[in-house]
Formats: structure tokens, sequence, C-alpha cells
């Protein structure tokens, strides 16, 4: 019976793909220096093996913390990497998760199993550990795809912004150089999480409009699944 | 150091959403009755524990197999439930996949674990063990937002169709009364998988064009990654 297929069991880690946003355009991502073999003194993705008493997120959120320092962030699933040789210890599998944050609210400090910990431009990376290569990957095209659905900029723009520097903040996540203007206007706009709040002063150009996020709306986008967020993104479009 | 959380480990299990289209314009899943404890007798997704040494996907399809006789499926993987109580058995943490398939070239067989196997619509479904309510819950909402990007039909419509052939299956997947038939139409044409062959004959209504789907294209399209399908969708939508 099932019973006689427990034993041997592949261990079961947690890894975060933390992707972080500050003023300099850049998109970032955390990554820790390992203090332990295997691939000690190599950058990875901040992680590590999951309790018994405790969920998945939890796990993630716990590793994230005790290597890091940084708490407090909405995570979500990304994928299971399972490949039979993706560690050399043997039998790993590891559950990805991913965020993105504000960076500069989020201090980072090194401890646990790293020697060091940094937010590297996910133009520039290190060689990392591990498979964590194809797991930043996909997070990375996860990300992209995601924010075209769900609203980002609370707590990663000002109080009060105007449309451009949101829609920079789209451009920097997505890693284009342009978006259309009106497009960008009009489907964010659509989203019904933005409120107009007032006009620029004291600038030397015509004045933008201002906007806030209507808090409660946001949230509430961001309660829903994802899947729900597609399907009422892209209703009626088959 | 890292090794000293490896002990004791979590049970690592797969299970698997099938989803099957046959002529009654039903979404049906495959699911088993379970021979053994626990929920001996009820009703549950096909799957078991993973191998040391097979890939996560090859232990869902395994599985299947084993307990179903369906083979030569592409699964896709959903998500990873791994709450701490989700198993009587102890902490066991299962990565689920799913697929779509026309039932009717799938015969199932119960066999291993599998006291019988049957296709039940997703509208009348019996209790089920664990958590399956809720993996079933989710796939059903991610294949639906997925199918709005992803073509289907190949291997569930016969060689040639009409375009309202192919919206009544969509209509079925999305589980809706009616989509917009010029959105439709639209759409689907846009995908760029349909080749125009003809018009029907011997028909009393008026002759509607025929297409078959252009096989590469089509292959194309399905090797492409879920998140690249999205973002060509919806480029320039945000």
């Amino acid at each position: 019976m099932a019973y006689t297929y427990e034993y041997p069991r592949p261990a079961l880690t947690v890894d975060c793909v933390i992707f972080g946003l500050d003023e300099s355009h850049q998109l970032k991502v955390l990554l820790i220096q390992r203090k332990n073999d295997p691939f000690a003194g190599r950058w990875a993705l901040p992680g590590g093996f999951v309790d018994m008493d405790e969920s998945l997120e939890a796990a993630a959120l716990r590793e994230l913390e005790e290597e890091t320092g940084v708490r407090d962030v909405f995570i979500e699933q990304l994928f299971t990497f399972g490949a039979p040789e993706r560690d050399p210890r043997g039998r790993v599998v590891s559950v990805a998760y991913y965020a993105l944050v504000n960076l500069s609210e989020h201090p980072v400090e090194a401890a646990s199993d790293a020697r060091r910990v940094e937010w590297f431009p996910v133009q520039e990376l290190p060689p990392l550990a591990f498979d964590h290569d194809k797991i930043l990957q996909m997070a990375t095209n996860r990300l992209r795809a995601k924010v075209r659905y769900q609203p980002i900029g609370f707590e990663l723009l000002p109080e009060q912004f105007t449309l451009s520097q949101l829609q920079q903040l789209y451009e920097t996540v997505l890693g284009v150089d342009e978006l259309n203007k009106r497009n960008f206007r009009t489907r964010i706009l659509k989203m019904g999480v933005l409120r107009e709040v007032g006009k620029q002063e004291n600038v030397a150009h015509r004045p933008a409009k201002l906007y806030s996020f209507d808090k409660e709306a946001y949230e509430q986008l961001f309660r829903e699944r994802y899947d729900d967020l597609l399907r009422r993104g892209v209703d009626f479009e088959i």
C-alpha cells in the first residue's frame, strides 16, 4: 500500500526570489552568499529546509528572515523544482516563492547560513548555486506576466505620484524601454485602484495630475487569486 | 548546517487533475475510488508518492498510468499543497499537475491503489478525499484562465471543424453559456493556428467554413511557456 512508498523521502526545501525596486529604476533581486557546502561562497536565493510543523509559505518566510533579515513580505508560490540531480546532496525538491518589494524599506542583514546578503540587478548576476538561475528566470517571467493584471506601485511609489512615475515603474519591472503611453493610462485606470488627488505644484513643465492608490480597492485586487484576475482581465477575449 | 534540517522530512506526493471532454459538452474530471485507508472507498485524484530517482512530472505520469491506465498525456504543474494538516497520515506535501484530454481516446482501467476509476462531470462531484476539492477548484480556474491564451481543440475536435464547433468547445471548458461570437472568431484566428480548408457540404443551413489546425503553428504555441504566451497575448495591455 501507499506507505511502502514513503521511505526513502526526498528532502523538501523552499527558495525565495525577492525582487526589489528603488530609485535606480533597476529591477534587483535579493541574494545570499552561502556559508556552507555545497556551493560555499557561491551566491544563491535565500531558502532552506521545511520543518515538519510549518506550512510551505511559513517556511519560506522564516528562511528569508533568518538569512536576510527581510520580513513582512507578501510572497506567492512560483513553481516546484524537483529534477533528481538538481542538488549534489541528493534528492532535494524545492518549492519556490517570489515577491516584489521596495528594497529601501527592507534593510538586509546576513545571518544563519548566509555569509553576505546583497541586492543584485537582474541584468548583472553572479553565477548562482544549484539551479537557482532557472528559478530566477521563471520568477522574472512570472512577475512580468503578472503585473499586467495586478497593480503594482503601492508601497513602491510615494503617497502621491504621476502616471508617468507609475509607468516608469512598470517599464522597469517589465524590462521594456517604453510602453505605449495612452494604452498604459487607459489600462491602469481601468483597474480602478487610482484616485486623482490633485496636480503637481512648482514644476517648470505643465503640471501633471497626481494620483494615489485607493488602498481598499487595491487590496481587494490583491486578495483575488491570480486566476480570477486573469479571467476578469481578459473576459470575452476567448 | 543545512543537514540538521533534513530529518524528519515531509512525505512528497503528486496528484493529477485530468480534465476530459467528449461529445456531451460537459467538462469532466478523472477520479479514482481509493482502495486503502485513509479515505478507503472515497473518490480522489489519481496520485501517489514520488520515488527518489524520478522527476516530479515522471512521478505524476507513472501514478496516473498505474491507477487509471491513462498515458501519453501532456501535463503541467499546477501548485504545491503543503498545509501541515492536509493528510491524516502525517506531513504530506503534494505537487499537483493538470491536463485536458479527449476522454474518448483515453480508456480507463482501475489498478494499483484504485478500486474504481471514472470520469465525473465537474458540476456533479462526489465528496473527495484529503483536500482534493481545493486542488480541483484551483485546476479548474487555471484551465479556464489558460485556454484564453493557448489554443485547445487539437485532438479534441475532428480533423475538420467549424468555428462554431470550436467555440462550443471553449464554452464547455470555460463553463459559460455563450461567448461573444465575433470576439471569439477574431481572437481565435489571431492565434494563427487555424487553416481554412473548405466549406461544409450537404447541410440544410448555409454551409459554414471548415478549418483544421496548422499542426506546426499549434505545437509551436504549445511549446512556449505559459508566461510567454501570457506576455505575448496581452502585449501593451500593461
